[in-house]
């Protein structure tokens, strides 16, 4: 007994693995494609709307009475299954495939077709299947619509259900973190140089600010996203659809998914651009920019702890240094920000393919959904890790904090409507020059008295309204 | 008499031209950073935001009784000197300076109080002048918030003015030719290989959606540009200004402007950060990708004369070769579409500087807003000459497209619901080896009569709903 | 009996699954780092190179007589064990790590440690074992310095066993077609429009020119990934090393890879920037970027079959659609472009890691590394799969390249030094126009008789020197 | 009396400013690319280049006897005046035009022609001149490989006359400070975090060695850059070239740069890709990396000057801030991180227009270069500003320096060898957690003697061979 079996599509037979759901063409796939086939499959995302997208197209189908009702649920039974976590095995493509995706929707229409005829009571040995790959799982379908709308559905759902969440989640820790800490008063540092105080609560309220800013950015995409290509099938005319099919459809979707989507406008450019993905990317890249500024600060104020700034303890996560003993690090930190390379490098790749479809397709769809969905799973992910193993550890070390605001000469700048630019540089620099204080200087300069000196600089006077 | 008179500023003298308005410290930056000098002057776009800033800032110290009205309505009347184009020439800083631009401000400062001393009949060789580039011309100001505030007035200007007007006055025309050619029945092309048909409206009207969508994703960008930064002063604080400063300032700035700026709600991110410049051109990314792909399908499209696509007719503009006679070339495209890979480039700039802010400041401001200004100046103006000089001429090539349709083998899936994607594609093979028509073809394998596939075949049928 | 042993490490003590050969630092980074776990495992190149290392260093501090012999064997053991592929499922850590890559150092020192000790006869759950992670394995080691050897000795091999041979394949291909097409004159395009002809065996011997300039920009940045960074352990210094062991140490990994590996020159550079990942990155972009032009054209030039241009044929790998019955794709181009835009963004993503490298340090060693070996496999890969299911298969499609060249009117290019280039242009713009040949035209305006233009304008004649 | 004087070129009249040297096509160009006029010029480099190049053609025709010697004199008479820096003004046209280039090839053309017909004791307003552009200037020359040929020369010219010895200057100073610096033991960093130490002469000695393989990977690029297109024409082919042509232009251009310029072996790659600009300008990001990292490290060594790091002092340039008297601010290392970010974008920009030649030409040629020229002088400019403004003043701040190395808990290190890992962790934590100095805790936990302690732990010793 053979470890194959013969499948065929129209180009001839192949020898398919005898135990695999697949077909021919996903066999082909697999032997025309050896390209890092262990490390880039076809992102379970993907699948994932794959096997939703094939569901509501059957009911569709059926419900407009171009397919029949037993095969329609044979095919929700199916992309139930692969739902559920089974079959994962049955999808081994990879993202450098055909640009069109065009392997991947027949690997699933192969899966979707031969699990359901055994499910029929079928053997997959059987020359002639009850459900056909092309002309029922793929009905009213071209792999032109269907890819690109499980672009959209994984798109959306992953920024609702991972990144998004994730992005809060740590805003809302800053947030607390940004309350507690309202009433520190804390040097200021521009250009890495010694400036005006603030608290420490208003430095991380800014980080606050551009999570808010960034989670704004994102969901200004979502509508975009949410429009769905399917009914475009080949080249967006709708071609071999039943009447309705595109509202239907996406009315299907959005019930299974229970998220807002909609049958896109206008499906030549669903099909031959994917500027959402573009468009949500570069909201994903901005929120990279703000982590990569929010994990820089806070690794540089927790550096030390003797040589350096050292005004927030984080917690302390493991041993840093395979060879200096006691060593810890922010290792947090550098996981966020290496997620920030990888976003804006993600971000060209992602450029790049957006921009180069022609005519009625774009086919540089795989490489920009592996993005995609990479970017938005790492921030998710980098964001909950963040919060959960340093972002809600962190504390003052106020002993640091007010030596700091104590010694600086930056405090003059609060003499300035009293005495004049000028005379204030004159005593900063002097200050500097002698490695004395302000206090001393100004009073020795005869610019102030000393009891002006303590009236009009007060560190914490000089944070503004702290409410 | 000499040509150079002496200015001083904290650090000491300085040797200015005589006749310059500007002083110490542009001078110093003048000689400390020469790099690029002749080619990459800050801005004009910068300037003329900066006197916008300057003049509010006086009117608002005016009102909050912390400067005299006079002093206010001179730094006014100098800053309208600049608006109406006057002074360009006492400007002379680069981009790569201070990357809080404190030079620039400082520019603006001393050419204010310098030419407004003389305004007022006083000398540039006076010693003391009747304003003062910080006490006054700076009052409650500080570069920090300055130059990002000068930053969204310049960003939200070009935006409205330049940028969105061009894309929208080729969206115009794109949307009037798909109007047009609504009913010229084309071959689609998939892969570059023939697919099913589609109409040139239809094409055309892929092209309107994606800039649609463009001009969508900018103006979801200006909300965050309309924050200004300005009352936040050295670190966010808004130390050293009157009460109410940071509401009154934005109003004045609104009003000079027409447009609907208001005061940031977090001064902290607004100096630190610049998710909003780095936001709002990843929508300018977005439109030059879509830029790309519909410059390289109209240069595709029109390619030949004799040996391309030829599928539609572009405005001759120029002889195209200095050595091939009578050769006309794309031109246009390739503006448009060598702007879209300069704009791809900008991203990553803008990216890299708006994720690198530290502590209470980002120093990376110039170079943001210059690369911000370089793109949407670059679209705006592309846009305009793209449209007057290629888009309003295109006209169809009615015999090379009936050619091209009628001899396509992809109209075969019009017979899939009938016949099946099996035979259909046998069809298509054995015509395709053949050099036969589908029909002759269909009809000798069997698989139709000749009146079914005149009746299910019909190109025109196969562009769906052409209102 | 329980299913976890409890390992302790400086911080104290941590469950462990009770037969994982890691301890308690692997474990600490599994919980802290829940990023991406099933997607980003750390390369198993960069595992394989860390194996060769580990023994190395044991080989060499044996010799310098700081590590027993037995001790040093069984290193050499284990490594030798990893190197055959065992142990594969012990290296479950992450790209999104510390930044470092302490914790996948830490991961081979403690695998080797607690698999040597059980090879030695002990029990993983002896609480002392016979090999120490960090006194024995990682002995005269650091992080700083094992992870950036571990980056060039994989980036090194990658490169030269599969990247390398992957371009020179495909280059050997192209350069066998561009010998059997030296005769076929074909049309030239420039500017997507007609010009003047050449061969195609000329054009393909452009793609020929670019690969062996890419293959030459690659192998000049060996010599920089040749420089190994250990010995320099902490900082640099070499701190903890026996005298002579960087230069040693790097001569057993050299034995070990019969590669010409070198001790690094500067180790202060060596662990604090990664110019050679960056440099040698560039070269792939390089590639990347001839890649994408050779793939373009060559789908270009197989456009159709009907309504493209149509001058070669590809090989027909599978059916190219799912809705369109006897398409064909070509999708090895398809894979080729996507994996040129990866590795364009890749490249942004190791620019914007390595220049963030601070004081003796960078921590974007991870995702560094990640994203080269991710480039190098691509196209090491894309070329092996592009050749042997694309290139090796391109023939031309005669009788299209002839039509093509004998309706061009470019071919009056040829008339300009007879008659002129304005003669010539006015030959052209006449022909354009009333849909004439050139020669009936030429000879209608007079300019040339029919037979100086049968002698002047042969297309055999206009592609050069043809050896 | 007209202020405009009547052109014509192939395709009909042009009015064109009646002083202006340049004629039809050049006017058609300013009038057909109104975009960003004001901001884009061609480089003044490429005008150069292609006035070396003209000359060169002239003297090759006029050796092949294909062009007049008093033609081919005159030509060469109007280049010099060119690049004795005369007729500046005549070249008006901008990067944003066709992407061959094709106009500025035509405006020089136009501008010799004219120029040399002047010279010729000729009118403007004649209509027959001297010299055609097209038929003498631009003989045996197309456009596709003039606009190339002035790219390489330009390239190679900047990058051997500013950017090599600008980056070579600031790595000279570098070096010295490093010999200066070489006994002056610091406490490294890594993580942010203390570390073990290092001397500030190793510190810098990495930045040298950074510098120098910059350097290096510039070189190895200059090959490539030094192959000419010139003698390709058209297409490749060199077609309406006389004998030896190539190689004779080659060598004339070689002559009058006095640079090692040869013709490319492959024209066909030389015109249609522009690999050579890709892979020199990867070596230029390569070194905006580095400098990325230098001026990080310096600004972040020289915080403060009380809250910060301070360990080393940078000259005071000017005054920091407009509002905080007294601040100075690293401003030489903002500029030069802000160049750093600007070269990374560009070489997107780079890296998108190489990678879209198509068919036998690149027609991103202008935008390639524009960004290359552009990173080039940037890095030049930069090095010099960033060496004679703030490298040759570096200091080190030695009281801040003996503190942190004195304070540091890392030097624990040291003892690895005599106690173990285990135990100095030990050590160190203690250390840490009772503020106690690392000493007192060694010999309290009975690990060593005080003696032992000041044998085996001496900062000096850590910091391996400082020659």
């Amino acid at each position: 007994m053979s470890d194959f079996r013969t499948e065929k599509d129209t180009m001839g037979q192949v020898q398919v693995p005898a135990d695999a759901y697949w077909g021919a063409q996903t066999q082909r796939s697999i032997e025309n494609f050896p390209i890092a086939q262990d490390i880039n499959k076809m992102p379970k995302e993907i699948i994932r709307a794959f096997a939703i997208l094939k569901k509501a197209a059957a009911l569709t189908n059926r419900d407009a009475g171009v397919l029949d009702a037993d095969k329609a649920a044979l095919i929700g039974q199916v992309a139930d299954e692969i739902l559920a976590g089974k079959l994962a095995d049955q999808f081994p493509l990879v993202v450098w495939q055909t640009g069109s995706g065009t392997q991947s929707n027949m690997n699933m229409n192969e899966v979707i077709a031969y699990r359901g005829h055994v499910l029929h009571g079928g053997h997959l040995s059987d020359e002639k299947k009850f459900l056909a790959p092309n002309d029922d799982v793929n009905k009213s379908q071209s792999s032109n619509d269907t890819f690109p709308t499980a672009m959209h559905i994984a798109a959306y759902k992953i920024l609702t259900e991972t990144t998004i969440p994730g992005v809060e989640k740590l805003r809302d820790t800053l947030k607390k973190k940004s309350e507690e800490f309202k009433h520190v008063v804390k040097i200021g540092r521009t250009h890495f140089m010694d400036a005006t105080p603030l608290t420490l609560g208003q430095e991380f309220s800014g980080y606050v600010s551009q999570l808010d800013h960034g989670l704004r950015a994102i969901k200004n995409t979502l509508p975009h996203l949410a429009e769905l290509a399917l009914g475009g099938t080949a080249v967006g005319t709708g071609i071999n659809t039943p009447a309705g099919y595109s509202e239907n459809v996406a009315r299907h979707i959005a019930d299974l998914t229970g998220l807002p989507f909609v049958t896109a406008e206008n499906k030549f450019e669903a099909l031959a651009a994917h500027d959402a993905i573009v468009e949500s990317h570069g909201a994903l890249k901005q929120v990279a920019v703000s982590l990569m500024k929010i994990a820089n600060d806070i690794r540089m104020l927790s550096s030390g702890p003797r040589a350096g700034i050292g005004e927030i303890h984080i917690p302390d996560n493991e041993p840093g240094s395979s060879i200096m003993p006691g060593k810890v690090n922010p290792t947090q930190c550098e996981a966020m920000t290496m997620v920030s390379a990888q976003v804006m490098g993600n971000d060209v790749a992602i450029t790049v393919g957006g921009s180069l479809g022609h005519f009625e397709l774009n086919v540089f769809k795989p490489v920009m959904i592996y993005n995609f969905l990479h970017s938005a799973r790492l921030i998710g992910d980098v964001c909950v890790a963040f919060n959960d193993k340093c972002a809600v550890g962190i504390e003052p070390i106020l002993p640091n904090i007010k030596k700091h605001v104590d010694s600086s000469l930056m405090l003059v700048t609060a003499l300035n409507p009293h005495i004049g630019y000028y005379k204030a540089a004159e005593i900063a620099q002097t200050a500097h020059k002698n490695h004395s204080t302000l206090k001393e200087t100004a009073v020795q300069l005869g610019y102030v008295t000393p009891e002006q000196f303590d009236e009009w600089l007060k560190p914490e006077d000089m944070v503004g309204d702290v409410k």
